[in-house]
């Protein structure tokens, strides 16, 4: 039985483009209808998820719910979202409406459980950092996490804010990549892009390394529980 | 006042994603919430529109007005279809809802009129072209419009269906650069990409020649029509 997809989006737009894009990459079809019927949300009221968690900012949590609602009162069978830190959200989000919503930091544990790795870098947010998510996925799993230093975190908060956010391809990402060096050193076999905007930083800052992408997983995750088959590579 | 925009997508749906992402690019902005909400059904259950017009098959207006109504209940001010054939049914989709729907061959051929063409080479399905969709919006303006030949339509076709639509990067596009070198020669000052799979393709296949994008073209109208600043340059 084909699914309905519904993405909640706008944490940024241009991730959410990135996993809708991903998605059709991601599902083999020869036609327009064999591709998956998918409902995108892309709702940038929802207020910014490290400056609530973090800040005192106002809680994006109504408008996620508000936009879940949205997606399931126009069809969707199955959510998803196009960002990491709006999982703190995700046992409430959940709740509010009446179909599942997909997991991308469990998925994302899962995949890097598959390919036997025992020590990761994690590159996400501040408040994804600070409040444990990934730890959360991963350590019952004893995989090891290697994060930035201080100085390094506040590089990668920089493109994700003052690069892809802002739309912005002239930042100085040479502090950052030092950092990424210094994180192999130290043992990172691979990097996890966990903040949804870092995906399509590493591809439009042509930055090289071992990197698993939670929005592809997603993607991959997402076609299968739609029930349709998965494409192996696309026309990227 | 800002509008929150609506697209009729699925046709095809990496041409919805491409025009999803054209609008986010055009858009001026430095953060999340300076960015549009955009709503997006990319509703792979709508019958292909040349198989209708031409052959007899399914209708899609149904699924069409079934998707502008969609939209319009989650709450879109503003339609856009990322479809330049499904502008043949423009009158009844636009009549079915109570809002409005941007035309995207209209803003097309104010496009073609600003830039003070003469004569442009027009590729599209083999529908748009044999309705006279964009004769309609180009005659009044006195701009000539060169076709492909029979087998060159042929090898467009062919790019369209059997390349984007079913994600096969290997297609061989030699023949169709002969047709766009003798389209040229008959003084084709500029190829408009009357697809919206077409864009993609001449990306994909680095098809160098000059051409006028009107899903770009659309997502700059719908950043005006919506109210937000446009961008002249993007992270792309």
């Amino acid at each position: 039985m084909k699914k309905v997809l519904g993405i909640i989006g706008g944490m940024g737009p241009l991730a959410t483009a990135d996993l809708f894009r991903k998605i059709i990459l991601r599902t083999s079809a020869d036609s327009d209808h064999e591709h998956i019927h998918i409902l995108v949300d892309c709702n940038t009221d929802i207020p910014d998820r490290t400056d609530a968690i973090l800040h005192g900012g106002q809680s994006p949590l109504k408008e996620l719910t508000v936009s879940a609602n949205r997606l399931e009162k126009a069809g969707a069978d199955i959510l998803l979202m196009a960002c990491n830190t709006a999982h703190y959200f995700y046992k409430e989000i959940a709740e509010s409406v009446h179909i599942p919503l997909l997991h991308m930091l469990d998925e994302t544990a899962a995949e890097i459980s598959r390919r036997s790795l025992s020590a990761i870098g994690l590159l996400a947010t501040d408040a994804t950092i600070q409040t444990g998510l990934y730890h959360k996925a991963l350590d019952a799993k004893g995989i090891e996490i290697i994060l930035p230093s201080k100085t390094g975190q506040k590089a990668l908060m920089d493109l994700i804010y003052k690069g892809v956010k802002a739309g912005n391809v002239n930042l100085d990402v040479s502090a950052l990549l030092q950092e990424l060096e210094h994180m192999r050193g130290q043992g990172a076999q691979v990097f996890v892009l966990g903040c949804t905007e870092l995906p399509i930083a590493f591809e439009k800052f042509h930055i090289g390394f071992a990197a698993i992408d939670p929005t592809d997983v997603l993607a991959k995750a997402a076609v299968c529980a739609a029930g349709y088959p998965l494409k192996n590579a696309g026309i990227a």
